[in-house]
């Protein structure tokens, strides 16, 4: 294993999914260095044969790490998170755990990929309103569920890996100009969470200012991935 | 815990995310009741409020399990493999781990959620064609990984959650007539998979033949839920 080898995370600031999983090294405190494979220039960075050979979904994100590429953002935060020391991202208790992955599952898995931009794009003019349908649908969902067992954070007074996808998918919403007033609990658990160093988003600009690593630069013509 | 009341498995026999849970139920060798819930009778009986208490996204399976309720199939089924003892459903070696959650979470937050019935409906008359698109698209980034990992099953020689999230997304492939063929390793996979009892599918009626505990019979006129 060269654990001895800095991560390489190749994301895009604006996507979610590439958010998430910085979320979880800035917790671990994992030292990394980043590749911008921006989603918007060149038709689409990720669509260029050398991202595919990454990840062959052509989305963000794709880690390097330990002598493996790893795709699909919950499979890289539980990677991390079971081989790395530092605050657990899931607690050690199964039913804890599960309440972790239920939040997790609803917003990767029932939120965010009809509100990507691949599929907004393919829905057209009625995009606005499709994504704002079903962040709505999912938050109606997540609000009773957060009120339920939340704590300080979503599962109980812990940060864990829920924590680091609701708030990516919070600031979703406010882009879709959701009303997020709606759902007092979400609200709440994302104000405080946003308090902490490790949630804070990197500037709104193309090339985040911390990269370190930049060898993947290529022009493409199609979008097909998760810049939301 | 009361570990000594059997788990009651609320789903519907098309479902693909119920398909799964009764996939690693029968895999753990557990004995479970099951509860009906039609999605398409009386407009979707997931709709009803009796059912919403269960699981707020309205949507199958919900389990009850150990005095909690749980819902997404991955976190059932990873609470099951966490809590109950038989073969194990994720491996122990991080980086296969890793591989298996990889392959299940392309299923299951890349593919299965935008070919459900609940978006198929917002879709419309081109209904067929988006379905084709999106297994398409996630078929083909599955094939070349599949061919670089698998073994005898999805990740090397033994059964793990990843062949459980195949098996029923290749099933839907078939009835929306994507040619399964282009997809050689995923196609050698399922056939060798459909050829152990726990993967073979129960006969297509509205409610299974095993049905042990029917309690859950509402009406409702609203179809908001995965049954594909």
């Amino acid at each position: 294993m060269a654990t001895q080898t800095k991560p390489v995370l190749y994301g895009y600031f604006r996507s979610s999914c590439s958010w998430r999983v910085r979320i979880a090294f800035a917790l671990k405190g994992i030292e990394y260095d980043q590749v911008p494979v921006n989603l918007i220039k060149d038709g689409g960075q990720q669509l260029k044969e050398q991202y595919k050979a990454l990840n062959p979904m052509q989305q963000v994100p794709a880690v390097e790490i330990d002598g493996i590429t790893l795709s699909q953002s919950l499979a890289v935060i539980q990677y991390i998170d079971e081989t790395r020391p530092g605050p657990r991202l899931l607690p050690t208790d199964p039913k804890a755990r599960a309440q972790v992955r239920i939040i997790s599952d609803l917003i990767a898995s029932g939120i965010q990929p009809l509100q990507n931009l691949y599929v907004l794009q393919k829905i057209g003019a009625e995009k606005v309103q499709w994504a704002q349908h079903f962040i709505n649908r999912g938050f109606q969902a997540l609000e009773p569920i957060l009120k339920q067992i939340s704590g300080k954070y979503c599962v109980g007074d812990e940060i864990s890996m829920a924590d680091i996808c609701l708030v990516p998918q919070v600031y979703n919403a406010e882009r879709f100009k959701v009303d997020v007033e709606q759902y007092p609990t979400i609200k709440r658990l994302n104000e405080t969470l946003l308090e902490t160093e490790a949630f804070k988003k990197e500037p709104e600009q193309s090339d985040p200012p911390n990269t370190s690593k930049v060898h993947l630069i290529f022009v493409s013509s199609y979008c097909g991935c998760f810049p939301d």
